[in-house]
């Protein structure tokens, strides 16, 4: 790795991390500069516009869930345990110190109505998400675990619902049953989506 | 009216429609002045902080809520019949152009690690929420239209997730089939719910 590239992951694990607290809006080139000991400029030869600083730190926070949350949950064994096996890196991922699941809940949120590269990128990796746990879903047909008349893009929608509702029990509400609410709504999904045995 | 109400109830209305546009972050006592061709000194002897400010947007939109949304519904009959008008009233509240169901769920995000009086209301607002969701499950259980061993708290958990669900999937993901998804979702949770005929 190159010193420029050691600096930019210096600045990106930083803006990271202040994205995740205050939120894609509190990033500031300005800010960033000062924690980093870095002058304005030295940051600029880097990220170029603070859309683009957002930009990669959508990117970055991807690469961390996909390495994280997605890529060890297609290592279990396909069909159910899967799915299983993603609800627990889901919440392990989502209630770390890194707090990095957030970032991606509050982006969404921040940009729903602000048209523009990062609003892009945000929706794009919600779709693979979602996409994602329809292709589960279809797995899970094929190994005889889910009923074959199961919509899987419903099934997509409404997992995707109890980790936002998860998310809001947890963060804004701070209730101690959020996880005991979400994983009894999850029995009742797989429950719900179960093939006749 | 004094005139003193009338020019705060004209602050608060145009405060309201920042807010649910740009969130509460985004509401700045400069920015409404200029906009309301008022001095910051005027609009500072009505609300003296912008805390106190976005505690006043919120409670003005939880009225509106009540008078739009839960009211009408509790004049339907009980039991699912009543469910079922909160969920349009829901709809028609969240897609109306005012937006306003859109300033609980921001604020939601936004305030949720930050302290202070704005969040308190935010989280008494939406606790009322699911309270009444638990309350309208609990009358349904005693009208017989609900079965008798329904966790009506895990029920309102499920019943607020799909409404995130919605607002992400038609906010952010702007997708066409949000609303089919969240009555699919809805009506699955009503049969889970049902008594056994």
């Amino acid at each position: 790795m190159s010193k420029g590239d050691d600096t930019r992951e210096r600045i990106l694990e930083r803006a990271f991390r202040v994205a995740s607290r205050d939120g894609l809006e509190g990033l500031s080139i300005g800010g960033l500069a000062e924690s980093l000991a870095m002058s304005k400029s030295g940051l600029f030869a880097h990220f170029g516009s603070k859309e683009e600083l957002q930009v990669e730190v959508l990117q970055a926070a991807a690469r961390r869930f996909e390495d994280s949350v997605m890529r060890p949950a297609f290592r279990a064994p396909r069909g159910t345990p899967r799915i299983r096996h993603f609800l627990e890196n889901w919440l392990h991922w989502v209630n770390s110190p890194d707090g990095a699941g957030c970032l991606f809940v509050t982006a969404a949120v921040e940009l729903d109505d602000r048209d523009g590269r990062p609003r892009e990128v945000v929706v794009e990796e919600q779709r693979k998400l979602q996409d994602a746990f329809a292709r589960s879903a279809r797995v899970a047909i094929d190994a005889g675990h889910f009923r074959k008349d199961l919509d899987c893009r419903q099934f997509a929608f409404e997992l995707y619902a109890l980790l936002l509702g998860y998310h809001n029990a947890k963060r804004l509400l701070r209730e101690p049953g959020a996880e005991k609410a979400l994983r009894s709504a999850f029995e009742r999904l797989l429950t719900d989506a179960a093939a006749p045995s």
